[in-house]
C-alpha cells in the first residue's frame, strides 16, 4: 500500500480473492496503518531535524529525538512523560501513546502518523465503497490503544463514518421497570476490538467484515468519543 | 437466576433451547451479572446501615448513602469522586465506577455486588462445564465499565480460567523485521467487548459462545490485567 493507491478498490478486490463479499448491513473495520499509508502520512526520520524540547524529553523517554519531535508536532499537549512512555492528546483529542505515531509494519527508516482527519477518512472510504458496490456500509477505523489501570492494549475506534459510535440506553427500563445505570455503550470501540482479534498484529490483515451487529445508522464520528475535557478526571 | 442455582447447568439448558451448543475451542463468556446472582451477591438496601463517612460522600455524589456505603465496602481506594461520579479501586483492583455495585437487571430494592473471587468463579464454572460436557472451555466473565479519556462504556473481562489474557508480542518481528512496538494484546477484554455486541444490554442474554478464536489454552486470571501500582500512571 502507498500514498494514492484505491485503498477501497484493493480492500473489495482482496475480500473477493479470500471468497469474502461485503453485503448491505456489514460493518468494515479497517486499521488505521492502512489507512495512514494509503494516504501518505508515512514519513521517513532522516527528514526530520529535532528541537531542542524534542531531544530533552527523548532522553527522559529513551526514543529517538526524531521520533519525538513527530509525536509533539501531532499533539496538542503532553498527558504523562516517564522512561519509556509518552503520553500525548493528539491534535484530535485522542489520549494515546506517541499520538499514534508508530514504526511497525512500515518500511525501515520511516515511521507512520495517524491519518489527518480519520472521520473524513471514513467517510471517504464509505463513499467509495458507495460508488464501487452500490451499497451504503459504516466504516470503523481502528487502532491500537493503550488504557489507564489495566495492563494490555485494545483496539478502538479512531474514524467512524455512517453509524452512531455508542448505544444509548438513557432513561430505558430493564424488565424491573428500573432505569439502567450503565447509560451508553461504545459498540463502535467493541466492534474495533471484535476485529481485532480476527486480525493479529502479524497476519496483516488490514481490514475485517462484521456481519449481523444491528447498528444504528446515521452520521456519527469518533470525535464523538473523545471525552471533553470538563467531563475528564484523568487529565 | 437465585443464589445456589446451578448456573453452568442452566446456561448449558440454555444453549440447547436455542439451538446453540459448546464445543471444545469455543469460549464462554458470561456476564457477571448472572454469576454475582447466582453467588448470592445480592444485598437488599434496606439491610444496610451507612456510616458517617459514606453519608457525606452519598450528598457529594448524589446517591443513596446505603448503596455508597457498599461501594466503599467494596473498595480499597476512592479514585475520584465528583458530583454523579464514584470512582473507586475494588477489593480486587479493578478502577471502575461504584466498585461495580449495580442495581439494574435486579429486584428492585436490591443491589448486585461483584464476585468475591470472579478468577475462581471463572474457575468454578469451567470445571463444572468439563463435568457435564467432558470438555475444556475457557470462561471469560464480562462487566461493563468507563474508560479514562473516551465516552461511553465497554466490556471487559473482570474474571478469567483456561487461557491467557493477552496474546503478548514481545520480542516479535513484522514482515519488515521491525520488533512491534504493540507488545501486549488484551485479549480477554476484547472478547468481552466483542460478546457485549451479542448481549445488549435489555434483551437479557447473560452469556455468549465465541468461536474460532485461537486462545492460548493454560492458566491465566484476570488478576493479571490488573496494572501494579508502580506502573500506573493515572492513580
Amino acid at each position: 500500500m502507498r500514498a494514492g493507491d484505491d485503498l477501497p478498490a484493493l480492500l473489495l478486490a482482496a475480500a473477493v480473492s479470500n471468497n469474502k463479499s461485503l453485503l448491505q448491513g456489514d460493518i468494515l473495520v479497517v486499521t488505521q496503518k492502512i489507512v495512514s499509508k494509503a494516504e501518505g502520512r508515512v514519513v521517513a526520520l532522516a527528514s526530520v531535524a529535532p528541537s531542542s524540547q524534542a531531544g530533552e524529553m527523548a532522553e527522559t523517554v529513551g526514543k529517538d529525538a526524531r521520533m519525538v519531535e513527530l509525536i509533539l508536532r501531532e499533539s496538542k499537549r503532553v498527558v504523562r512523560l516517564a522512561p519509556g512512555v509518552l503520553i500525548t492528546e493528539t491534535r484530535h483529542g485522542f489520549v494515546c501513546a506517541n499520538s499514534g505515531v508508530d514504526a511497525s509494519n512500515i518500511d525501515l527508516g520511516s515511521v507512520c502518523l495517524l491519518p489527518e482527519d480519520p472521520d473524513g477518512s471514513a467517510q471517504l472510504l464509505r463513499h467509495r465503497i458507495q460508488d464501487l458496490l452500490g451499497i451504503e456500509v459504516p466504516i470503523v477505523i481502528s487502532d491500537t490503544f493503550g488504557r489507564a489501570w489495566r495492563e494490555g492494549q485494545t483496539n478502538v475506534a479512531i474514524g467512524i463514518a455512517g453509524m452512531s459510535p455508542f448505544i444509548d440506553y438513557v432513561g430505558r427500563r430493564d424488565t424491573f421497570g428500573r432505569e439502567l445505570q450503565v447509560s451508553t455503550l461504545a459498540v463502535a470501540d467493541e466492534l474495533a476490538s471484535a476485529a481485532e482479534l480476527a486480525m493479529g498484529k502479524l497476519d496483516r490483515v488490514p481490514a475485517v467484515i462484521v456481519r449481523g451487529f444491528p447498528f444504528t445508522p446515521g452520521s456519527g464520528s469518533a470525535r464523538e468519543m473523545v471525552r471533553p475535557a470538563e467531563r475528564d478526571l484523568f487529565r
